[in-house]
C-alpha cells in the first residue's frame, strides 16, 4: 500500500493558515453560488469513478459493485445538500420589527439568521472510502455551511484519500471557490495538532469509541472549548415480536443475515442484537443462512485482528452459545452467530453490550414481554433501533417506547443498514453513539452542525446581510414577527 | 439572611429519581398541554408578585422598580414559550414519504421530529433573582421542551429561591403536571453531584467563567457526556466611528454610562469597552455623566469583593488612566471610569480583556480604522458587540464583519443591555460568551437546547407519535417531501 507522509508542522501550519484565510470569503458567498461549487464537486467525482473505484477496491478490499453505489450515494448527497442551500430555509432567518409600544418593554428590531462557524476538522472513516470518507457526509455538510474543511486522512486508504482529495479541491478552485476551502492531511498527529489549533472551530469524526472519545476529550479540553462532532459505537438491537415470529419468521431471518453481514459487517448500523421470543424455532433457518454468507476480506487487518478479540471475548461471555464460528480462510472471514438469554447478557453487561465490529450478531432469546421490556432498558445511546411486529401486538408501543429513549432512528418491520439521503433522516444519537446527541451526521439537517445564529439588532439595511434585508434579496423562507413567510415574500 | 440546608445525598437521590419518573409521563404531553402549565406557573409567579419582589429586594439589594420590571419580564418569557409551543414549529416535523423509484437508491419513509432530552440541571444565577433564575430562562425553555428541571439555587437569594420553587412547582402540580416536574435543591455540592449523574440528561448554568469552566469540564468528563449550556463571561465591546461622535457624541456618552452602570454594572451584557476615535472630545462629559451615578450596592459581598480586586488589577495596567474612581461608601459602590490606547490595550492582552462584574468600564483611544479593525480582532468570544455609526461610513462594515465572528448580537447605534424576548433573540455567543455557541438562552430558539432529533423509518401510524402521523392532529407545520407545508395540511 502506498505511504503518505504526515503531515509535518509547518505544513500543517501553512494548511490551517491557508483555511483560515479562506474562512471569511467562502463564508460570504451566497448559498446559491456554493451550491453551484458543490454540484462541481459531486459532477467531478462521478466523472472521475473509473478512476477511484479501483483504488478503493485495491485499498478497502471492498466490492466493486457496492463502491460504485457508495460512489453515486456520496454525490447523490453532495448535490442533495446543494439542493437545500438553494432551499435557503436552513439559515433560519427570523425578523422581529420594532415595537415601541410592546409590553412589558418595548421591542426594538431584532434580525437573526446562522452563520458558518469557520474551518471544520474532519476525521475520515475506513468503512465507508467514499461515504464517510473524503468527500464524504462531514466534508459535504461543513462545506455546504460555507465552513472551509480540513480533512485528516484515513490511513485505511491512502492513495485514495490523496485522490479524492485532488479532485475535490481542484472542482472548487476551478468553480472560483477561495483556495484554501478544501485540504486533506495525513497523520493522527497532525490531526490531534489540528484539532487543538485556534483556528479550527469545530470537528468532525467517525470511528471506534476509543479514539473518537480521546477525540472529543482533546476537544473539550481547549482554552476555548468548540462542538466536536464524533460518530462512535452502536449495537442497534433489533425486537422481533412473537406475532412477527408467525407471521413471517424465515424473512426476518433472511433479512437480518443479509443486513448484519452486509459489508463484512463492517457498519455503523449493523444489527449486533436480534431479540427473538423464546421457542422462535429459528435456530436451524439461522444457522443455515449464516453459512451461506461468503468469507470476506475485511477493511483492514487493524480491524480484522479487533474484530477476531471481540469475538473471542463474546464467545467466552457464560451462557453464550456459538451457532456458527465463521473461521478465517486466509484473508478472508466468515460470519459468526451466537445465541444467549436475556439473562445472561443481562449479567454479561458491558461484555456483549459492547460494539464487535465485523460479521458477528447476537441472537437474544427473551422469556415474555417483561424481558423484552427490560432488556431494552439495559443499552445505552445508539444509532438505531428496530421492531418486527404485526399490527396490534400490545407490547410494540412500550418497545417503542424505550427504545426512542436510546436511539436516533427507529425502524419498523426493516434493517437499519443502508442510511437514506432525505430531509429527515437522522443519523445519529445519544452517547456513545454520538458524542453530540441533538445533531445528525446524513440528510437535511446535518449542515446546522456547522452553524451558530448571530442576531442583529436595530442594524441599517446597508450592513444586514442580505438573507435579512426588508427586500430578501435571496428568495428565502423567514419568520417575520412569528408567521413562517415562503421564500418570495419580501419585506416585512 | 435565611441558611438552606445544603440537599443530603438521599435527598438528591430522592429527587433525581422524582426527576427520572417525571420525564416519561410529561415528554408524553400535547405541547398544547404543556402551554396551559406554563402560563398557569406565570399566573401564579405575577400573583405572588407582592410576596417575591419584597423578598428579592431584601436578598439582593435590587430597587423594587427594577425587581417588578424584572418579574413580568420572566412571566412574559414564560407565556411566550407558550406561545412558542403552540406555534409546534419547534418540533421540526419532517415527513418523506416512501420512493421506490428514487435513485441512486429506492427511499423508506421517513419521519422526524424532535424529543425532549431527559430531565435537566440548571444552574440559577445571582444577578437576575427573577430572570435568570429559579424560574427563569433555562427554566422556562426546559420545561416548555418537556424536560423535568431540577434546579439548584443560587445562594444569593435563598428564600426567594425557595419561594419561587414553591410557587413554581405548586401551580405545576396543580394543574396537573407529573409530580417531580420541577425541583429546587441547595448546595454546590449537590449541584456538582447532580450534573454527574446519569439521571441528569443536560445542564445549564449562568455565571462567572470559573465555575462554568468547572461545571463544563464535569460534564465532559462524565462516562456518557451531556450537553452542558454555559453563559460565562463577556466583554461586549462598543466601537464608535468618528462620524457617530461628530453626529450625535453627547446622546452616545449618555447612553454608554447607563447602560455600563445598570443594575450597578451586574449584567453579562454590560458594555466592558467603548472605544472612541482619538480626538474624540468627550472625556469631560463622560466623568460628568459617571459622578452623576449614584452609588449603590451590589448583590453581595463575594461579587463586591471580585470586583474591587478586578478593578486594582485593571487600574493598575500600564497606560490606563483612571478618569473616575468610585469610592465605595459603606456599602455603597460608585462607578468607575477609565481609560486606555488601543496599543496598550493590546499589550496588557488578558490583563484588560477579562470580564470585570461592576460598575466599571474602559474607554479606548483608537487611532484610525486600522487601529480600530485590529482592535475588534482581539476579542474572544462575546455574547453582543456593539457600533456606533452613521450611514455611509466605510469602516462599518468591515468592523461589524469582524465584530460578527465574535459576538453573538450585533447591536447598531443602541446599547447591549436589555435582552428583548422574541422569535429572534439570540443571547449567545463563542466562547468564552457561552460553551454551546450554536444556542440561545432566550428567545424563540432556547427551547431548542433541551430536544434531541428522533427518526421513524417504515413506523406504522399507530406507534407513530401524533405530531408525525398523516392526519396531523396537532395542526403543525411541517416539511413533507421538501416543501414547507402550514399547520392546517393533513395527510402526505
Amino acid at each position: 500500500m502506498t505511504t503518505i507522509a504526515d503531515a509535518t508542522e509547518e505544513e500543517l501550519d501553512a494548511v490551517l493558515a491557508a483555511a483560515r484565510s479562506a474562512a471569511g470569503p467562502f463564508a460570504a458567498e451566497r448559498p446559491a453560488v456554493r451550491a453551484g461549487r458543490l454540484r462541481s464537486v459531486a459532477d467531478a467525482l462521478d466523472a472521475a469513478a473509473d478512476v477511484l473505484v479501483p483504488l478503493a477496491e485495491d485499498e478497502s478490499h471492498l466490492p466493486e459493485v457496492r463502491l460504485r453505489g457508495e460512489l453515486a450515494r456520496t454525490t447523490f448527497q453532495i448535490r442533495f445538500l446543494a439542493d437545500v442551500l438553494e432551499d435557503g430555509s436552513y439559515l433560519e432567518a427570523i425578523i422581529d420589527t420594532a415595537d415601541p409600544d410592546a409590553q412589558p418593554t418595548p421591542r426594538p428590531e431584532v434580525r437573526r439568521q446562522l452563520h458558518p462557524l469557520g474551518p471544520v476538522l474532519v476525521f475520515a472513516a475506513s468503512n465507508f472510502p467514499f461515504a464517510f470518507s473524503v468527500a464524504g457526509g462531514d466534508t459535504a455538510s461543513a462545506l455546504a455551511a460555507g465552513c472551509p474543511v480540513v480533512l485528516k486522512a484515513h490511513p485505511g486508504h491512502p492513495e485514495l484519500s490523496r485522490r479524492t482529495g485532488d479532485i475535490v479541491s481542484g472542482a472548487l478552485r476551478e468553480a472560483g471557490a477561495p483556495e484554501g476551502s478544501f485540504q486533506v492531511v495525513f497523520g493522527l498527529d497532525a490531526g490531534r495538532q489540528a484539532l487543538l489549533d485556534p483556528r479550527v472551530r469545530a470537528g468532525a469524526f467517525t470511528g471506534s469509541v476509543g479514539v473518537g472519545r480521546a477525540l472529543f476529550d482533546l476537544a473539550a479540553s481547549r482554552a476555548e472549548p468548540i462542538p466536536f462532532y464524533g460518530e462512535l459505537g452502536s449495537l442497534n438491537p433489533v425486537f422481533v415480536t412473537p406475532s412477527a415470529v408467525e407471521a413471517r419468521g424465515a424473512e426476518i431471518v433472511r433479512g437480518y443475515v443479509a443486513s448484519f453481514t452486509m459489508g463484512v459487517g463492517q457498519f455503523c448500523t449493523k444489527p449486533g442484537l436480534l431479540f427473538l421470543p423464546r421457542g422462535h424455532g429459528l435456530v436451524d433457518e439461522l444457522a443455515e443462512q449464516v453459512r451461506q454468507v461468503p468469507a470476506a476480506p475485511m477493511l483492514n487487518d487493524r480491524i480484522r485482528s479487533g474484530y477476531q478479540s471481540g469475538l473471542e471475548s463474546a464467545a467466552g461471555v457464560g451462557g453464550v452459545r456459538v451457532v456458527v464460528g465463521g473461521e478465517p480462510t486466509g484473508d478472508l472471514m466468515a460470519p459468526t452467530l451466537v445465541t444467549v438469554s436475556v439473562p445472561d447478557l443481562l449479567a454479561a453487561g458491558d461484555s456483549l453490550l459492547t460494539e464487535c465490529f465485523g460479521p458477528m450478531s447476537i441472537v437474544v432469546e427473551y422469556d415474555g414481554d417483561e424481558q423484552a421490556l427490560a432488556a431494552a432498558e439495559a443499552f445505552e445511546g445508539n444509532l438505531t433501533a428496530t421492531l418486527h411486529t404485526e399490527d396490534g401486538d400490545p407490547v410494540a408501543s412500550p418497545l417503542l417506547e424505550r427504545l426512542r429513549e436510546r436511539a436516533g432512528r427507529l425502524i419498523c418491520n426493516g434493517w437499519p443498514t443502508g442510511v437514506s439521503v432525505t430531509w429527515g433522516m437522522h443519523h445519529g444519537g445519544p452517547y456513545p453513539a454520538t458524542t453530540a446527541p441533538l445533531h445528525t451526521s446524513v440528510g437535511g439537517t446535518a449542515i446546522g452542525r456547522f452553524l451558530r445564529p448571530v442576531c442583529y439588532q436595530n442594524v441599517p439595511q446597508a450592513l444586514l446581510p442580505e438573507a435579512l434585508r426588508d427586500a430578501n434579496q435571496l428568495g428565502i423562507p423567514r419568520r417575520v414577527n412569528g408567521t413562517m413567510t415562503s421564500a418570495d415574500v419580501a419585506g416585512t
